[in-house]
């Protein structure tokens, strides 16, 4: 079962894929099938003594160039589609136990690059209309894979928080005429929020963060998506981005649990003049060794909560910006 | 500090209210400050020794009748305004270890009424626009006090989602004539994702079901909030939602977390003819004791990913409802 169903009451689509039940939970670290393959032990998914950045097709997909017919008809109440689309795992290290904050700023920039060409790729097929790469890490926010790893999804549509974010910016558009993100970098670069300042990409909590460290990665240009990034801008993100992860953990003490995305323009083509490259990075972590949980308000208002003040979250982590060692 | 903060990237508020950072954590039972005043001990949140249903404003509001003025100045990009609302917290037993689903139908009923008046009253409040009856329930979902007990949040505004659902229902309202809930409910009674048929209200799991075994509770009648429900109406509502809820904890067979939340008609008058009350009721289990996580995709594409088929879950919860025991 790998279908997509219509939320009316939402306006929304619902993906259902039943096999994921039976998806890897929790190896060992001697099973990871992450890890690069051996001789003389089980091949993993990988099938090399050592690696920099591998892609491959997810076993457990969500979505599928060839998802079967759906288990359900739908109705004009409630449509009923195939789940068509790609889930892709990017592993960018051969080390078990390194995180994208410690493989160092020449991996990070290849792992740039590896998005901008899957994005440019997945984009270029017909039937997908957004891709979003991603990386969950941690427990605290629910990796069933412990070796470090990202994901790509390649949805058939735009799905609904990008499509709230592009109806937003073209509100913003039509009111001001500018791009809302411009914007917003004008407004942040260089203030109290600021955390760390590239030369294409400027860091910050953003004033309306969600969650209490949240960190925004902006585009100081207005780049609609990754595959337009010069080269010397790639490299400035992977910088900002690897000192930004350095700098969490520096501040939690830890190796802090995150998820983050990377917001971009539609790859159908549409909406580029409101659409403006950016990442957001969001610990769920509150402080103290507490989480910051999604529960009533935000689950059923939409309506987030955070307790921690934006400027004084950017001040901490400032400050230990100082101490974060990034590996070059 | 206590204020909101306007994201125009996404065209939503979000609250900030640090104070919250010091909260109650997990007490131990002997210090419950939702337990009765026991004579010779500290007096807790609730100065009676016996109690059924008692309502108080939360000690640790993110909304208030009185918030201090924004700790920064708001801008035409980010506009900031003080936190104004309501936040109740609904104890509905003295028993510390009881749950929703183990205190009977007669006090789940006298609940359902408590929260008719609260929406009443809080709504009469001309600075509310929504008023959100729910309750966190279990470590899982990220509760701080064991106390069984819920909350609610009375709104200056109608928050993202109840906007949302507002605005598809308008949508199909306009397309079809009709209210999306009352359709959903004609195609939903009786098939094969119904859970529990009460004479007012049916449970089931909705085809779009967001966790794996999601149940929603939707009124047969189109009803626009829980002000307006006849007394009859009341108790079917309770029988409903126990039943649920004890189902919940045979089919998993231990307590069960979860997330509730009521929807229903903004309290300023409008869109009466598209708000249809009804429940979601959202335990984060998805088997074997594993947790659904909110992860990439739902957090960065707001597209929900379930490995359960609605179909299974419903018949499975049915089954259970046979084993579920529901005191009077």
């Amino acid at each position: 079962m790998s279908e997509r169903r219509y939320d009316p009451t939402h306006g929304e689509w619902v993906t259902f894929a039943t096999h994921r039940q039976d998806r890897t939970y929790k190896p060992s670290a001697a099973a990871c099938p992450l890890c690069p393959t051996v001789p003389g032990h089980e091949p993993t998914e990988i099938p090399r003594e050592h690696f920099d950045v591998v892609v491959f097709d997810n076993r457990f997909p969500s979505l599928s160039t060839d998802p079967p017919e759906p288990s359900v008809a739908g109705t004009d109440l409630v449509p009923v589609e195939p789940a068509y689309g790609h889930c892709e795992v990017v592993v960018f290290t051969d080390d078990h136990d390194a995180t994208l904050a410690s493989v160092g700023v020449a991996r990070v920039t290849l792992l740039v690059e590896t998005w901008a060409r899957r994005v440019a790729d997945l984009g270029a097929d017909p039937g997908v209309r957004y891709v979003l790469p991603f990386e969950n890490k941690g427990e605290a926010v629910g990796v069933t894979l412990h070796h470090p790893h990202g994901q790509i999804y390649a949805y058939p549509d735009v799905p609904p928080r990008p499509a709230r974010e592009l109806a937003a910016g073209r509100r913003h558009h039509e009111r001001t005429g500018h791009c809302v993100f411009c914007d917003v970098v004008a407004a942040e670069a260089g203030g109290a929020r600021e955390v760390v300042a590239g030369e294409h990409f400027v860091a910050a909590v953003p004033p309306w963060a969600r969650f209490p460290y949240e960190v925004d990665i902006w585009s100081r240009e207005h780049v609609p998506s990754l595959p337009e990034l010069s080269a010397d801008a790639r490299a400035d993100l992977a910088r900002v981005l690897a000192k930004v992860l350095a700098t969490c953990d520096a501040w939690f003490g830890f190796s802090t649990s995150y998820l983050l995305g990377i917001h971009a323009a539609p790859t159908d083509g549409t909406d580029r003049d409101v659409a403006h490259l950016h990442l957001e990075i969001c610990p769920p972590h509150r402080g103290g060794g507490k989480l910051k949980y999604l529960a009533g308000s935000e689950t059923f208002g939409g309506a987030f909560l955070t307790d921690v003040a934006p400027e004084v979250a950017a001040a901490r982590l400032r400050e230990a910006a100082g101490r974060a060692v990034v590996p070059a």
